[in-house]
């Protein structure tokens, strides 16, 4: 039996959850694998407080070098959450040649380079599955299974909160604010949520996705962000009756010369696999030129499943003579900053003869054709409702044509991809 | 750069397929994994044939013994399907010191203990991702990231030929043998479909998934197998009334105590995420304590997405210093021979009074209750349809209650069991 010393930098939910995880299943888990797990010390803010996990007090330190620095310490555990001070601490323990397991999107996603090169500096192991899509396998398959094709697409719904929030909105037909409140009070959302809404969450998931996947540092910043604040229930309902179902997304496309990396809201097509991953369950769709299509399903958060896949990854890093490490090819891909997709484009106009002639009109000047156009009756004022849906146009080509419309005549009020 | 010198038994399509994929795409493998691959030889039966794949002629060999006697071969794929000689020619390259990566489940699952022992001997890994659900990553996961977990269900759509058929049946309200028909004209169905339809290629993929999930040896034979001759359009139709979806599905719950191991067709809700698993995909679902549900899903068989899990394969048993190696509980589980599961009884009747009387008289005797009862009016010569739906009961107590039926006033034309 090969006994693994580790030191979990926070014991908070998944640290915790780790702990539990280590404690009730830790010795059936060293008969499946050989690997005995022993958690040596465990950073605390405050060692009174360590939510009845019942931790032994020698366990407890307040001082991070009681880990980062302790030779026997073989395998450091992440759970501090947030850039700075998680991402030094990670630095520090590859320096010292220990392994790193973190469920820390943020801060991997912003030092990936510099985590990486100390990693194969000094031949330790870097571990990340549950930063993207919690339980789900999805580094794992990626890294290891699928290691043998061209990955094109990666679609992800990998923030749980928004796609909660989503959901309600489409069944109840309520709007974004009230589900939001409501997901705030049953501890659904955070009190502030906007890395969750904004989009920022799942930016530094793709950021991680589309780096190991298309084989090419996809920087956070590179990839374009949208939230679902704008989005409101007459977006949903229209969508619904042309047969969309709408999904915060992740987007990765490796189109041969550029990628796309993009987090916007997304209609899908109500048969496409991800229109029916419904409340805070996470999936990734993904193609490779050798598996086809594929799609991954399951828990993105929670105590339980993110220590789940932390266990999983401390296996690995302690049995794994070789650790995986994301192959960059010579020459990086840019992410482009333009792209191709369908658009639903919401808007009022007048209920007048003219208003047609502008929108087709402006559309085609800029390149776009209409798929689909729908009315709805005028209201009191004399507006009415269009959706026009476009076959395949560039995104820059569609903003420009929105922009281009006179405002006089008609107000777009949204606009909203259609993929899949 | 490690070179790594393969053999491959057989050359047909999956052998052809790995072929392909290593020719077309191993440059770059081997830049992400440090793993060169080189195939030394293939064992063919006609070395003019080899399907076009253009194999140098030096690599083509009529003789098992030029790769299993081969001290230079390190890994051996086998690629002939088929139960004998495909299980002697891996023991003896896992006698021989080398790794073996298969695809074969029924060579696989019927000498599983015999092909553990000998890789546990000699060091040697075995590796047989492609086995169940082509290219999904599947046995990986529960080996691999899901290691920390008890799995308590895994309910699979591992048969796409069955898959196919039941979509199309659903779709159409067609009967199963033009569908049958159809499918074999189309090459989605084999001239003798019956390791398909009758359920044994699910039967064998149970057996491995179980065995690796459930830790503990579920031998084929333990496996309940049912297949899907029996289902008509009358069938799909009521239960599709009543909500649900049906699917041929390989189903493995740990009870604690004992296993259930069961291939049937199987009626579940239509929301349930395995009942929109459409045509020949594959998908299976799994609970775990820790991760809670997960879905797995993708392309089953053909040659490119199986040849994705086989390269995937070698890669590992190439680097891995420690092959995986299912683990089984020191006393063994038993497989139940009986189990809970709600009933779709579809019977034919006389519409006249004492009929529902005779059914729920006989069901109450045998501690079967029912949750849903819906009748069809008679046809021309006086003979009503009835379907019940049953709350849980005991599979053995269900067969019963329709033995004890008096066929002077009751036939019952099917059983279904219902799950999810």
């Amino acid at each position: 039996m090969k006994k693994v010393v580790l030191g979990l930098l926070g014991l908070g939910n998944i640290g915790g959850g780790v702990w539990d995880l280590i404690r009730e299943f830790g010795s059936e888990t060293a008969k499946r694998t050989g690997v005995k797990l022993i958690v040596k010390k465990a950073l605390v803010l405050d060692k009174r407080i360590h939510g009845g996990k019942e931790v032994p007090d020698e366990v407890l330190t307040t001082d991070y070098n009681d880990i980062l620095e302790d030779p026997e310490i073989q395998i450091v555990c992440e759970f501090l959450g947030g850039e700075q001070p998680a991402a030094s601490y990670m630095k520090r323990a590859l320096e010292n040649g220990k392994s790193v397991v973190t469920a820390n999107k943020m801060a991997l996603s912003l030092h990936f380079d510099e985590l990486r090169e100390m990693a194969k500096k000094t031949g330790a192991g870097l571990y990340y599955e549950a930063s993207v899509g919690g339980a789900i396998p999805i580094i794992n398959a990626i890294q290891t299974p699928l290691i043998s094709n061209h990955i094109e697409q990666i679609m992800g719904i990998v923030n749980g909160t928004t796609n909660y929030i989503l959901t309600r909105m489409a069944a109840e037909g309520a709007e974004y604010e009230d589900v939001l409140k409501d997901a705030q009070r049953l501890g659904l959302a955070e009190p502030n949520p906007t890395a969750d809404v904004e989009g920022y969450d799942a930016q530094y998931k793709l950021s991680i996705l589309g780096s190991i996947g298309f084989h090419t540092r996809v920087n956070v910043d590179d990839v374009y962000r949208e939230g679902i604040t704008k989005i409101n229930s007459e977006d949903i309902a229209f969508g619904r009756e042309m047969g969309y179902v709408l999904k915060l997304l992740a987007i990765g496309k490796d189109n041969g010369d550029s990628i796309e990396a993009r987090v916007h809201p997304v209609f899908l097509p109500a048969d496409h696999p991800l229109a029916r991953v419904d409340g805070s369950l996470n999936a990734v769709y993904l193609y490779g030129h050798s598996f086809k299509d594929m799609m991954l399903e399951g828990r993105g958060a929670g105590d339980a499943p993110t220590a789940s896949a932390i266990v999983g990854d401390i296996i690995q890093a302690a049995q794994n003579a070789i650790h995986p490490m994301p192959y960059f090819q010579e020459n990086p891909k840019p992410v482009a900053d333009d792209w191709q997709s369908r658009y639903f484009i919401r808007m009022k106009a007048k209920d007048e003869p003219g208003v047609l002639a502008e929108v087709t009109g402006k559309m085609a000047k800029n390149g776009i054709s209409v798929s689909a156009m729908m009315q709805k009756d005028a209201d009191p004022d004399g507006k009415a409702t269009l959706i026009f849906i476009t076959h395949l146009a560039s995104e820059k080509a569609v903003q420009k044509a929105v922009k281009d419309l006179n405002p006089d005549i008609c107000q777009v009020d949204n606009v909203i991809r259609v993929e899949g």
